[in-house]
């Protein structure tokens, strides 16, 4: 039995390598890779993630599964070993049933399709995105087919980013929130001139912010040893071990939260696999367990602790140092709003806390329309234009404000943005959580002590990986099930306060 | 039989990919991963480099090179299905005999020795890579043991740089030029107040000495389309495919030719993998056919254009105006002298052209002694600056400068350094011959128009790849075979010329 349990490890290490490795050279696409490199990237991402699944789909690690699972039922539930098998179980069901040749044609396909949709976001130039769009959102849906039966074709496909997740329990989140969310604009807009973000426009030397924004991530714990900053079009994070997990950023000179707050939520993520326990390098079990559980954490250190008073009692400061000309005449108070502002936008990286979920439900509801076949790829742009306005009061004026902002669709990314919601929501039932065991935690965040918050997150969400599913790693730290009470209850008590509602 | 090919074609380029996608993991390694990092890469690049040759030596893709065989003796030589089933034989029947495993050790070893000699380097601590070298000592034996029998040990490792080269051919080049080279470095010394490079120390914006580098290896036809400069700590140029080839560079503030020549030499690695046929992508014969051939490139570039009369009459006004502090009161042939002063020093990759080829020398009889058995590795230090002393002259005070000072022995390549003296001879018998043909060559050179230049390389050299061996391409290009006459002439006549002999 240990020697079954060590073979089986031996080969998901190889897979888990060749997974990661990919990782590297999508990574190095983003950030450094020049245009001409397109194609033959393409084809080595196709090798790479489907050899990884062929490798991990065969009968030999199908029966070392099998022959273990009688051993399985004797394990401690919550160790390494029942973890790893309940894990590599369930994921190895689902892959089997995947054809190697399609993983590694979607792999080619969106490695083309990201160059595509650069080139047709710098052009606003929707049209020319659009025959990668549909080639992508094709092999996505025989993707979802491969899983069937399923209750709604979204299912399988969210099920990669979260697992046990489905489509049913996203529409009963986003009907929780919807109407109160959009009453909370509505509140906020008949009292729009309560707050001013001015002080946020202005000359910020990129260098200065890079500098403080990489400051603020390692006060946060983010270990420049084990990883590192670069730019990219979009912001995102990656791990390639836990010991080397990279950020990326972009810059905006004139407008400061851009790379602040998207440094502080890629620091987030990147806390998250940094904190990943050792023990579970190279088994499938060493990264997060979702994208929901992830994003909770990426806007925990963002919002929940970047946009609030205590923290900027601490940096406020140091920020007027670093950019003395457009903020020392700024006091903390209209800062803390300022970033705060809440006003309907039609860029959801740059939305504030109130509108950022119906960025989320407005694409949610055209993927389901797009899968299901209700939307054509032709009336896409028009359907999200006419959702801005109705959801948002907003209007694009052109696609790369509009259709081509996300990069998510090219990546072959559908069924992911409800994740950001579920992150949303989960971000705050876990800080209240961590709040109830520890009583100091704004006083230490008003001195930049964020060790006891880091402590804790470690211990009870980032060293398990992906040792527990979404649901019973909440159900540990919280003692409950995902509810959007807590987070209407933030969003309701923060913005009363800032905007005297 | 086109089934059979076209089957052949498909593994390899699958095994190309895993190789290529290596290659990204190793170049960013040496450019931008953090130190955490290190471990985790080299579990990578083993699964990587071990499953390429795990699918390379199937026995599926011996039957089809067997059942190719017969068709192979009907294509006609030329083609590049004959080139292939000849390249892709040998190489089989090579790579058959060694283990993947030991492929992979030998991956997993290097990618950690090289972290650790960045580490001892710079702490000029020889005792500190000694444990890394001994291994991969260790597993280089292995590897050629696996290939014997040999006439030498050193014959099999020196096979995988410059394919069907002998050391006792080695051996010959060597003692063609090594009392020649000896003679001349002495007629120099005693003349060596003819020339001064004071000009070329001093402040040189690092920034610039980047543009101008980059200006020139453009003007050479390097295309930053289809590739890009980074900084490593020792300059190389690596390629992902023909459309996506790297060059790394690393600057020194205060001595100009540094990164200067170092530019140029990868620039002209860099234009033999550029110019690569497309066809000839993914299946192995898509990069240079050897480390020699590479190097004659390289050297090429950097010392028959670079380091010559014709080319600085166009650049040095354009230098002058990039650096007027340093350079507006030193005249171009004063220039000239300076980048062409031959001085016996300790580090090989800023020796001039007179010196550089005893530095191979040395290197080469160390790596015989050390397999052989002959010299142990607590002697290499000693040994390395009695050789220095002996053949240069010149002794370093630390081993940073004496044994540490390449990075090649951490990555294995014990073998490689015989080729970077016969990249010299190539060079100058294949400049001789387009010299030949391009009657107007120095004139073109002389107002930076490198076009014919390259488009005679291209078409004689680059386009092939690795088509033909080096002998058969020597033959093709000079008619000849490789020959020291021709290097020992260019030498002298330069040398003569500058120093007065």
């Amino acid at each position: 039995m240990e020697k079954q349990l060590h073979k089986l490890k031996m080969l998901l290490a190889e897979v888990v390598d060749l997974q990661r490795s990919a990782s590297v050279l999508a990574w190095e696409q983003q950030t450094y890779m020049p245009a001409g490199g397109a194609a033959a990237r393409a084809d080595q991402l196709a090798t790479l993630e489907g050899l990884a699944h062929r490798l991990f789909v065969t009968d030999e690690i199908g029966a070392l599964l099998a022959g273990l699972n009688q051993a399985a039922e004797d394990w401690d539930y919550d160790s390494d070993e029942s973890s790893l098998w309940r894990f590599i179980s369930r994921r190895y069901e689902r892959e089997r049933r995947i054809p190697s040749d399609l993983v590694a044609e979607l792999a080619r396909t969106t490695a083309l399709a990201q160059e595509a949709w650069v080139r047709a976001r710098k052009a606003a130039d929707y049209p020319m995105f659009k025959p990668h769009l549909q080639k992508v959102l094709s092999l996505r849906r025989q993707q979802a087919e491969c899983l069937a039966p399923y209750d709604h074709i979204y299912d399988p496909l969210l099920d990669e980013y979260e697992p046990e997740m489905k489509t049913i329990e996203v529409r009963a989140m986003f009907a929780a929130i919807k109407d109160d969310l959009i009453e909370l604009v509505s509140a906020i807009s008949a009292r729009a001139d309560a707050v001013s973000d001015d002080a946020l426009h202005g000359d910020f030397d990129i260098e200065r912010q890079r500098a403080f924004g990489l400051e603020v991530a390692q006060k946060f714990g983010y270990d420049l040893e084990r990883g590192r900053q670069d730019e990219a079009p979009h912001p995102f994070c990656t791990s390639f071990s836990s010991d080397d997990v990279r950020i990326t950023t972009r810059f905006n000179g004139s407008f400061l939260p851009s790379a602040l707050f998207g440094t502080m939520h890629e620091a987030g993520h990147a806390l998250y696999e940094q904190g990943v326990a050792p023990e579970l390098a190279r088994t499938g079990l060493d990264t997060g367990i979702s994208l929901g559980v992830h994003e909770s954490q990426s806007r925990l250190w963002e919002n929940l602790v970047g946009r609030s008073r205590p923290f900027w009692r601490h940096f406020f400061p140091q920020l007027q140092t670093a950019f003395p000309a457009a903020l020392s005449a700024v006091d903390v108070e209209s800062f803390y709003r300022a970033i705060n502002r809440s006003k309907p936008s039609l860029i959801r990286v740059e939305a504030d806390e109130v509108t950022y979920n119906l960025h989320i439900i407005i694409r949610f509801e055209l993927e389901l329309d797009l899968l299901t076949g209700t939307l054509q790829l032709d009336e896409l742009p028009g359907a999200w234009n006419e959702k801005y306005k109705r959801y948002l009061g907003v209007c694009p004026e052109n696609d790369a404000e509009g259709v081509l902002q996300d990069i998510h669709w090219s990546m072959g990314a559908i069924g992911y943005f409800a994740t950001y919601s579920i992150g949303n929501l989960l971000s705050v039932q876990f800080l209240n959580r961590a709040r109830e065991v520890l009583p100091n935690l704004d006083a230490d965040i008003s001195v930049g002590e964020f060790g006891p918050l880091l402590g804790w997150l470690r211990d009870n969400i980032h060293r398990h990986g992906s040792k527990f599913t979404p649901r019973e790693l909440v159900q540990r730290v919280t003692g409950g099930e995902m509810d959007a009470r807590a987070y209407m209850g933030y969003l309701r008590e923060k913005y009363s306060d800032i905007y005297n509602l």
